[in-house]
């Protein structure tokens, strides 16, 4: 079973994962985490220069390229093993992320994208997906306030994230059965109680997980 | 105009290229070389890991798609440039490279490369390529006697570079108007003056540089 969860920046996802972690833990339930870029040796020094801010002459191309060179080592050295295992994998960012990031963000054509999504990823497709959604400005707001790291892909425009956004509600309209679209944008718990909610109707998590109070995981 | 040099490790090329330049010189003609992966500050990043001995987990997509990176942005950011303004540019390897040594060598199926190779160079196709072809081992014994600088790249077996060599043979073969093969395994004198008389057949190299004796630019 394989499950990512995308979303705009500041959507929260990133404390999610970490509390559907703890989920998995007290139920000992094996699951593997990964997020991307990054989870493998050579994908660690892809992100390296995919995230150095003196960068800024990165094309979008090459942007793209890097993305998923970091995503082809993860798949098969990884994602692949841990799935023909039989075990959970949950993704913080996916393939999705290109086609919501640099299709609809960048504006690259979709078409040539999906093929070359196809080829890093060996046609690999989610289980599941999770989309927290949210206003671009409001995700923006919340990295800025908590003093997150900036780093050079936060550094586009209020646009640049509303196409994102945009883009991951109409991937998400394209394959219903595939995507569950969360509200990101209020309370943190009771979106934990979301994400475990649907993880119970998808046979992720047994029905008890419901029961877990949030503030032991939080 | 633009200009390739391919073949295998070993072949004399960059040599080749380094006399060359010396004959542009001479004769004040502008000319941009480059270099592949590399020839951009975010392509020098991505060839270090490339090169990197400690990266021998690195799968074949992985490979394929760094390079291609490295490739969009010395086209976007080089390339192009260069081109619109009328030089001529001469590039050590190119979008063959990746055919020969990962289509061919690695035997990665030919019609996906293509496209990934379309979408990373935005369909920009040399106008004239040089294959420096010899017999892989000719090469490889070549490189060990001179002492260069062994890297994860040359550490594959014999057969390994005997496809590579096969590879560039058939697509010579494919498109030849475009390739003009040139045997690189006698002596560099004489491939140096082959190379100097292919550039003025195609109108290259003006009818004088075949005049300039190769002890001045050896």
């Amino acid at each position: 079973m394989f499950i990512t969860f995308e979303g705009p920046d500041g959507s929260g996802k990133s404390t999610q994962l970490r509390r559907i972690i703890r989920v998995f833990e007290r139920l000992k339930i094996p699951l593997l985490t990964t997020r991307e870029p990054g989870g493998t040796e050579i994908g660690d020094q892809v992100r390296e220069i995919l995230m150095n801010m003196k960068n800024r002459s990165m094309k979008a191309r090459t942007e793209i390229l890097l993305f998923n060179a970091a995503r082809a080592q993860l798949v098969e050295t990884v994602l692949r093993p841990a799935l023909a295992a039989g075990t959970i994998v949950i993704s913080d960012r996916f393939a999705d992320s290109t086609l919501a990031y640099q299709g609809y963000g960048h504006q690259t054509p979709l078409e040539p994208l999906r093929q070359l999504l196809a080829f890093a990823t060996g046609n690999l497709v989610p289980d599941l997906t999770l989309l927290f959604d949210l206003p671009a400005e409001v995700g923006l707001r919340r990295r800025l306030s908590n003093h997150d790291e900036w780093n050079r892909m936060d550094d586009y425009d209020l646009p640049f994230h509303e196409r994102v956004r945009g883009g991951y509600l109409a991937l998400a309209a394209e394959a219903p059965r595939r995507w569950v679209t969360i509200d990101a944008s209020g309370d943190a718990d009771q979106v934990t109680r979301t994400v475990v909610r649907v993880m119970i109707d998808r046979g992720v998590l047994p029905a008890d997980a419901g029961r877990i109070p949030v503030s032991e995981i939080a």
